[in-house]
């Protein structure tokens, strides 16, 4: 077990990549553009550079056997050389390729016979202000930006012609409203010799506005059929990409009991946190294994377990003040985790707690509890 | 949640007291003697030197808030001066220097009403000569050196006249063999508001020759009046040393079914590696709660669990070779950690495979498994 890995991206993601890594004591470089990122001190090399920046991302991949991310927005062309060169990417770099475009995305899902909401493809705004007049029965629906949209930003929703004006005026994609019951996620891991294992399905809960997961559930709580109809659609979706690697499946579970793949993301992902308390294996431990073509771990879950995001308090900018946190480690079963970041920002992800019970309806109690004890303040 | 804390040593311990640190985002400072000490590229900040000099120890206490160890044998004196100076100095250097010295520590028992194997303190070997003249009935009894013992070394067993010249020629203690049945070990934690927590009590298997402990299964297999009163005990010498962080007790279940304390250690122990998998929280995550004056963990397991020691295999002397790790990887409930060490050696500890299963009998068969499947070679 002695290669030197390299994950471009050192956010709160590659924080919890790192923890896994001490367990099998791999070796792991940091590229980061953030001089303080999460990742700084934890890691075996840290380089401050850009992870959209060709030569920077070439650079730093010449000196690792392994690369892999944390976030997808990177330069790809760099990734693809390194690949041409022998060098191993995951998940690949034609996979990232795909799922950073969301038109590319959905398109692959309808060429993949992948179950996904109704879309148009537009170019610019001036097509999302033709569909509406000529199509008005595709409304309300969602504009998104093709590319680098990310935690909310790059969606708006499209009621009516006066939102028009909201669309972008750039290459995107126009997805038809889903009437949804839930949401769902499964994440997927895949390795090089084509195994394939499940996490089991979670269910989120959305902040109504901010379009951020703010806690969630797992196992979701629907009808057995369903889940292993969402875990089927995480699987095949996996099996399409021939992804190395981990993919969160996001779906819908539609109000006539349909499910939909919403969005996916090639990387260990918020969906997942709890498994690092809750499952035999977490979905950071799972990643390396997907990438370092090990067996894939046992997911089984050891106890209901739900997700808290911990976001920075609205109307606090500043030094990061965890308020109410020695409250919450006195409950059991309730795991904070902070990202290290130093200042707080209105709704900012600064942390998460994960948060275990004997059952879904105690846990939902402590779920309750937690929200209404901690706040990031300044 | 910001204290700075420094640990003194930077091995195994100091890493997995680094890896829980992670989830709170904790500023560790590591001193260690070795630049290539397992902790190097994990801590916020690495000062290599010497954990036994004044100096050395004292200036590196100055930079924190927070000072712990991950190993006794420390300037004891350095820190009594930064804890006059106002420092937190946790475990109390009070306690560090009772317990650096067999002899302190046997006394401290017989004053403090704490059961024990019968002892008598030694000068050198003359005294131990004179006893076996004198007493042979207190033999056969195992010879410990005061101070500097660990990991086996520094005691011999005395049988009969012949082995005295076996006897250290130091200050030491005799004390009697012990016709036990079992080993057992109990965590305890102590925070400053007094709050004590123990984790079930361990069963040791030690290596027959080499006095390290070759695994241990946890639950023990004892009945619940032994189990109550080795967790009875376990508190006791914890409120007793007024300890302040954690205390590993081991203990001896004689045949007659007595417990008798063997000796203790202030900080994460061996015996509580598995707790890192198997428990809600684990020794690590409490030596943090202990030490930061937090409440004190929920030390409930989810299953019964194994630790397996992985030794440096006997004849090998060089760069590690983890032979037949991806196959136990390949095996539900098998966890292996790393230390990170570059260089194996005859029984070295190079690393541990926490076990889990559901129930003691499945847990011993795949203990079987592990020890065929694994082996720490050149």
């Amino acid at each position: 077990m002695t290669p030197t890995i390299g994950i471009l991206g050192g956010g709160q993601l590659g924080l919890m990549l790192l923890q896994a890594a001490i367990d099998w004591n791999l070796r792991v470089h940091i590229l980061d553009p953030d001089a303080e990122a999460p990742c700084r001190h934890l890691c075996t090399q840290f380089t401050e550079g850009s992870l959209t920046d060709y030569d920077t991302v070439y650079q730093f991949g010449q000196a690792v056997d392994v690369l892999t991310i944390e976030i997808e927005r990177v330069n790809v062309e760099a990734l693809e050389t390194l690949e041409r060169e022998g060098k191993r990417v995951f998940p690949q770099p034609s996979v990232i390729r795909l799922i950073q475009d969301k038109r590319l995305q959905k398109q692959f899902y309808l060429d993949h016979n992948l179950p996904t909401a109704d879309f148009i493809l537009t170019e610019n705004r001036a097509d999302v202000a033709l569909l509406e007049i000529h199509q008005p029965d595709f409304f309300p629906a969602f504009h998104k930006l093709g590319r680098d949209g990310y935690d909310g930003r790059g969606v708006q929703r499209i009621a009516s012609v006066a939102d028009v004006g909201k669309a972008f005026d750039a290459p995107g994609v126009l997805e038809k409203a889903v009437d949804f019951e839930k949401e769902l996620a499964v994440i997927v891991a895949r390795n090089e010799r084509g195994d394939v294992q499940t996490f089991p399905t979670v269910e989120m809960v959305f902040h109504p506005e901010l379009n951020l997961v703010e806690y969630l559930f797992a196992p979701a709580e629907v009808p057995e059929e369903i889940n292993q109809q969402a875990q089927d659609i995480a699987r095949r979706t996996a099996d399409a990409f021939g992804i190395v690697g981990l993919l969160a499946v996001e779906l819908f579970l539609t109000k006539s009991g349909e499910i939909l793949i919403n969005e996916v993301a090639p990387r260990p992902h918020n969906s997942g946190h709890h498994t690092m308390r809750a499952n035999v294996t977490s979905q950071f431990e799972q990643h390396w294994r997907a990438i370092l073509n090990y067996p894939l771990g046992d997911t089984t879950a050891y106890q209901p377990a739900a997700m808290v995001n911990l976001l920075g308090e609205d109307g606090h900018t500043g030094p990061a003040v965890y308020e109410g946190l020695e409250t919450l480690l006195a409950i059991p079963g309730v795991f904070p985790f902070l990202y290290g970041k130093a200042i707080t920002k209105p709704f900012r992800k600064m942390g998460h707690i994960t948060v275990m019970d004997n059952s879904l309806a105690a846990l939902r109690e402590k779920v309750t509890e937690v929200r209404a004890g901690i706040r990031v303040i300044t």
